[in-house]
């Protein structure tokens, strides 16, 4: 099965306890590519600027991923200055340079039209709505936003929210969608959006997926992944997006789309977020091998585990 | 097998978003007993003062709590009053009134030195460290402290820490004990101060222990167990305690005391303080059946168990 990601690809100047790096490869659309890359066949569309070298794209292609549907324009590529202090789950922007991304009309090749899923990473959700609505015959559409869309463009999220099975959003902006400081409470009303799914990150303690009523049969109950202790998260960029390409990944790779396989899917996304903050940008993420996954699956799973 | 416990027993004048209620039956010792009487025979020693009436012991009582160990002193009970905010994890101290726990010194009844397990609940380390030596053949010694004691009072707590096997601590008071903002760091670092193993309590995201190496058999990874996802928390109050007793009674209720046994004990600390916080005070930890308590667990366990 193949999976469609559309999102942005940039380059990230960042400072984190560990050090710092200079315009290194980033992107939501990049570490989503990678880490699903692992599981199944994916396919990119986003926009870089004329400063995207072939070494850049080679980093996505050397892991089978189809960049064909990256848009070259005139101009620089969006590039995301931020640090991290001691508490690695909040992020300090200290500059955005939207450049090329600031008018990116995604395309999507007429080779991605037979793409079996769908990720919607955190973009304009009225070009999220619009891709989606182009991909009729996916079966199952996963996708991310942010705070920005949530707090001032209500009514484009909410056709957005309408068309997307699965959400994938953190703490903090579930309770800001939701109006609602109880998790759980929260996590009800935004399935009232439209999700059929909501997939809740809690950063350096896992992740909870909220089911909406009857979906995906099998019990009412949320289901929690965990995150793994470690010792040293070197860069927390691109954690979430990696949990998502881990995640959507696994559940591509599945074919059917079950509870059973939902719940395997959120270990596998923490897996590889896991995987993702031990080094500086997509490092890590390039050269996993599935072996290495699947081991620390098993490691996951004695960390929650009874017997 | 049984369980001592020694801690505040008090009053407590709260206010949540939920409402707030006058000088309610509070304190560690309190939580913690109630808690551990739904496994194990449960033993307690506290100081109250002349305004605790004998519905109040009865409370204890009723549940089967040997209450021999309360000393009456002249004066007014220990009252705390408080209050939280919509964030649940952080409770603001509006005023500590010690009265009679200020001149606490436990005495120990003959009856209890048959005691099987020891808790040391929340008090000065001098006197846990007391209660501690003169309980010498108990299978396990679990402790609890506070950002009081961490802060202001390292000698007389490393004194407390090198004589318990388990000590329960909530993240913030792992990370300031260790100094270090990596948890899985802040517990090595913990551990190398006394205890076998550490359990850090993460609120609403649940909790995990931490292992010293070579300790409770069975490999070396840590073992996290969830929080129920509630939608009301209506009084945190005594939520770490009520963790505390389900967590020790379980054990106590084993006898031996294995990696396996801990495991289970860390869902029935969980399971506890779930049901703790549902309502205000000790109400809801004084109607429980063990029936709803089992049947909770294994909503724990389909939260987080694959198949």
């Amino acid at each position: 099965m193949s999976i469609l990601v559309v999102g942005s690809v940039a380059f990230d100047t960042l400072k984190t306890p560990y050090g710092e790096r200079q315009k290194i490869l980033g992107g939501a659309a990049t570490y989503f590519s990678l880490s699903a890359s692992y599981f199944t066949d994916v396919r990119v569309i986003a926009v870089v600027g004329e400063d995207f070298t072939a070494e850049n794209e080679a980093v996505m292609t050397s892991r089978g991923v189809d960049t064909r549907g990256i848009q070259h324009a005139k101009g620089k590529t969006f590039h995301w200055s931020g640090e991290y202090g001691e508490n690695v789950n909040e992020a300090r922007t200290l500059n955005t340079e939207l450049n090329v991304f600031e008018s990116f009309q995604p395309q999507i090749p007429a080779e991605y039209n037979d793409s079996d899923f769908l990720f919607l990473a955190n973009i304009d959700p009225v070009l999220q709505t619009r891709v989606r609505d182009a991909m009729q015959n996916v079966k199952l559409v996963g996708g991310d936003t942010m705070n920005f869309w949530i707090s001032g463009h209500r009514e484009k999220l909410g056709e957005m929210l309408k068309r997307v099975d699965v959400l994938l959003i953190n703490d903090t902006e579930a309770r800001m969608l939701a109006g609602d400081s109880s998790l759980p409470r929260a996590a009800r009303k935004v399935l009232e959006l439209g999700p059929r799914a909501l997939v809740v990150k809690h950063g350096e303690y896992g992740a909870t997926i909220f089911f909406r009523d009857g979906e995906f049969a099998g019990g009412h109950h949320p289901f929690r992944a965990p995150a793994l202790p470690l010792d040293e998260v070197r860069d927390p960029t691109g954690a979430g997006d990696s949990f998502a390409g881990g995640f959507m990944g696994y559940i591509a790779s599945q074919g059917e789309v079950s509870r059973r396989v939902l719940k395997h899917a959120m270990f596998y996304g923490s897996v590889m977020g896991s995987f993702s903050v031990e080094r500086f940008g997509t490092e890590r993420l390039q050269a996993l091998t599935r072996e290495e996954i699947d081991k620390r699956f098993e490691v996951f799973r004695e960390l929650t585990h009874l017997d």
